[in-house]
């Protein structure tokens, strides 16, 4: 699709938090803290996420693939093997791909009657 | 106006969805989704939008012309042709340009009574 | 203070635009626009900001100082010299320093009850 | 953990401000500013804060440690040594490691009832 595919193999997200908590009823209100990977290459994209803590071992990695020339809205209440993300915990992760995606954070967060959102494009280097 | 136009060609947003809903009558109120699309340089920038998606084949491009000197604010509820962009679907977009620009991405969200609103520049290598 | 300052010369927000009303009755609670600038150097900064519309030709520059050492969080709403700029209305900003700076973008909007918040650096290159 | 650590060893945050007041009772929903801060590298981090403001001298350096492959969420509102960082006034801070970090910015207000957030990765260079 393009000369060369847009984006890096290695990211960081600093900030992690899943709020213990939500108003919300459907999955589309629930809080939710996410990574939005874009592959725009023709390639299928393996990407493995570690998890950091501020008092224990990091977590991971957890795998899955982001098929070529499609996105993927990963939420972090949703990583359920090697175990679970804990919720209301600090936490922050790193992102890493074989082949160049861009990396997008985000977070609803919907603990009281109006939602909250935030975004910040990931660090790359 | 400058020694060398500031920007990138090529940008992507990983991020993106337009909420189904709005409780806002009026455009400005309306939940929106936003590539806000600066061309400080003293040439026309043809530009073109490719939306990806998380089960489809990507859709576009979107073509249209940011004019030297100016800035235009593109809400993807209001790109129609080849196809309008679905609601409340996950989509993230690559904007390619002739001349350099700079991207940012907003979202607007009235979905419940008080807004929410986010922001980040887009990524560009 | 440091080796040598941190920052750049050239910054762009390709995002603008000031709500036309508010909630708050306060300068803090006004909705606002701003450009929070860092001069982290051991010299004044003199900072010139350009701002770009959809369908006028840009104004300004808009002229200040940044002393050594010293941030300086300005509001689009306060800018009057050469003409203020329009509320309501779709902008963009091209920030020029003869010293290193950091720029950040971070709008308040009370039009509603709540209050919401982005922010993201601004772009350099 | 990684071939080489990621991260830069010198950041920025040109935005900075602590609500004088929150809504919420807990220290989950007291308004906070936040430092974000990974360390996914095998040696510990010795971090070091500056804090500048709009017409007083920089404070600090505010000195702690990120231990080896973990994050820590910093609050501006806890610093204290050399001396609190005062609510209610613009500052900016930069943040210097002595090994490779990821530095995120978020900012958590609950001055009205429902609580508004914001987040950038911070600048580097």
């Amino acid at each position: 699709m393009m000369s060369e595919p847009i984006g890096k193999t290695r990211w960081a997200i600093a900030e992690g938090y899943i709020p213990p908590s939500s108003t919300g009823d459907s999955r589309e209100m629930t809080s939710h803290e996410t990574a939005c990977i874009l592959n725009a290459s023709d390639r299928d994209a393996n990407v493995s996420i570690t998890v950091f803590f501020a008092d224990d071992e990091p977590a991971g990695p957890y795998r899955f693939t982001v098929p070529a020339r499609r996105t993927r809205h990963v939420r972090f209440n949703d990583l359920q093997d090697p175990r679970p993300v804990p919720k209301g915990t600090d936490f922050a992760s790193v992102i890493e791909s074989d082949v160049p995606i861009v990396v997008q954070h985000t977070r609803l967060d919907s603990r009281q009657s109006e939602l909250a959102l935030m975004t910040t494009v990931a660090f790359c280097d």
